[in-house]
């Protein structure tokens, strides 16, 4: 079965990693690394140890954790006093991912483990996953492909005097009927995010989401994505949706208008592009991260859009593109201290955008394959803004 | 305003706890917890000391935090080498919320903050936040409206032949349209959900979802709500939705049948209206939690269904009700080891559900307010089964 071999290599990847850092194992207890390991999503804990094989431990439900596991040894989540039993010898030094395992779990596993001591692994999975197998590529190139087509349904459904959260409605109720599967997982600590963000020209507000285009939301509560606004004739409706197939991820934004469009839109929406396509050609194994992102700045700049490029005026984000798969939030980022070389099988998220208060926000998000040709664009539907009658 | 004085009270109980506990203040860190003191859900840092006024530290966005906040203090987030001059004198030992921050984060105070010791203070918070002001019973009431109305719906977009899926989109579309603003937040770790759970007689499935029915989802990387089976005359379908306006939650289930009703169902279902019925009485200042599931769990078992309450038989879940509020998984929990007794002010979902395997799943959910009077139903639609012509 082709998942299990899948599977296995991962394990083996993480086993190799695990012995460089000189631990004996590590626990995956956050429910998308014990899925991306085993191939089930229950609410399990997962040790992989340095060498031999992985076992999974699992509170709910061991039946169908049973049924799914690529793991073969699958067995029931142990009484307290009998965890440490489960691990001969002694275990002394073992990784857990500190970015994501609350304080109250650490504190449970060390005292299942009298003595042993605990060492961030965060950066091991995030590496290991920011390079996708063909296998994962291919779901990639379907959730893409989904998501593709729901945005190209969106001139059936939009109207002015709707309002964003209608629009939102129409959207979601598309994706969901493709087989979207629920919210878009993150990894980040205080980043939140539901299905994406359809705004109109009021999208460009201040915001605690970490990207270009937030929202208003609906209330201080929820403070991204639509709010109530109508949309009106003759401004950007800016769509950025994430699609969750099989579990994984395609981000890509679109742009549509009733009408015309304002000239300053216009300009800024033609950079996005140049930028995206220079990013495209620049996608290639051995580029520099920061480097792109670098680059892409002073694009904006050298328009004359530096201070709306990623963000509102003073509060922008400063990266161009985020890597993607079964969170949103995945390596590599193209953004300063990035100095890493991009890896052929990467999956990015390129999405250069402008925000220019009291006319709206505006750009391009394609989600991209790392090749030797440069970026796979597995979001494959046509860039131009669509323009419809008001 | 009313917030303000809102938030001010809840600030000032937090405090007497914080001094209780002996320590010279506490860090929120969470994002809804930021927002249950602050009014403002932006990324940022609240501290609250022992005495005096709090103190907001925004990372992004500063500009709206400042225009939300009911908390004066309202700056932006200092520089690492900043942050200890911001306390005087130095701070020795201070709260944190250790059920939801990330090691990581801890490790990061730890080192901003040299020779102060952290303590947990989540139970504090779960403690103020499971007793809800009238502001607060206000908005659950209006969540319970709003949801309701959707349910009431469902006759209107039920057919036989469509996948559960689609029956999610439908009804998830009208939750959007009526101002659901995204996912429902649940506190737990190792816990996701999307909105709601739709299903047919396979709803009856093992899973990881903590909760009497899972259902079979879309893929195993996201193994919970509805899947791709067809919805067909005869059968139960199962509906359990979760509405957030404003932050809050109403959590609420009804059945609905194209058709008629194997007798096994029948029965069970009205025992669960005759388990709901006799926690609705007793939702009184003053019950014991663990009494109350006890209670119930003798009652199904009494009525022959001991081993299909609240769960596949050999997985069930040892609850039949817990608090909504902010999170879906708020205090109390009516669950063995719960001793605490009731609170006025406290809001409670209330499930009774069995799960029939080959004959599918079935039960009552509404969310009640503790009053002296006992359950006041925030979800106020009927309860019965909703018989449609096949």
């Amino acid at each position: 079965m082709t998942i299990k071999n899948e599977i296995q290599q991962r394990v083996t990847r993480m086993q190799a990693l695990i012995r460089e850092k000189g631990l004996e194992g590590a626990f995956f207890i956050f429910p998308i690394d014990v899925y991306y390991f085993s191939g089930t999503n229950q609410n399990a804990a997962l040790w992989i140890p340095a060498n031999g094989e992985p076992m999974l431990l699992v509170r709910k439900s061991l039946a169908r954790a049973k049924e799914e596991s690529a793991i073969p040894d699958v067995r029931p989540f142990p009484a307290s006093k009998d965890f440490s039993g489960l691990f001969t010898p002694v275990l002394r030094k073992v990784g857990l991912t500190f970015d994501v395992v609350p304080v109250q779990q650490l504190n449970v596993y060390s005292k299942w483990l009298p003595g042993c001591e605990f060492v961030d692994v965060s950066a091991l999975i995030r590496e290991i996953r920011s390079i996708k197998s063909p296998f994962e590529l291919e779901q990639l190139r379907h959730s893409g492909r989904e998501i593709g087509r729901v945005f190209s349904q969106v001139p059936q459904f939009l109207k002015a005097g709707m309002r964003e959260m209608d629009l939102a409605a129409e959207f979601e109720y598309r994706l969901r009927k493709a087989g979207n599967e629920g919210g878009v997982r993150m990894r980040a600590f205080n980043q939140e995010l539901f299905l994406g963000v359809a705004v109109s020209a009021g999208g460009a507000a201040h915001g605690a989401f970490d990207g270009a285009v937030t929202g208003q939301g609906l209330s201080s509560a929820s403070p991204y994505g639509s709010s109530r606004a109508v949309i009106k004739e003759n401004e950007p409706v800016f769509l950025d949706y994430t699609g969750v197939f099989n579990g994984y991820i395609a981000d890509m934004t679109r742009v549509f208008v009733l009408g015309q469009l304002d000239p300053d839109l216009v300009h800024a929406f033609e950079v996005s592009l140049e930028i995206q396509a220079f990013l495209q050609r620049a996608l290639k194994p051995g580029a520099i991260c920061e480097e792109l992102y670098f680059k892409a700045a002073e694009m904006a700049e050298q328009a004359g859009l530096g201070k709306q490029f990623m963000g509102m005026p003073g509060e922008q984000s400063r990266f161009v593109g985020h890597g993607v798969g079964l969170e949103l939030d995945e390596w590599p980022i193209l953004a300063k201290g990035f100095k890493d070389p991009l890896k052929p099988g990467q999956v990015i998220a390129i999405e250069p955008k402008f925000v220019i208060p009291g006319k709206g926000v505006i750009g391009i998000e394609n989600t991209f394959a790392v090749t030797d040709a440069g970026g796979e664009k597995l979001t494959d539907i046509p860039d131009p803004i669509t323009f419809l009658s008001g």
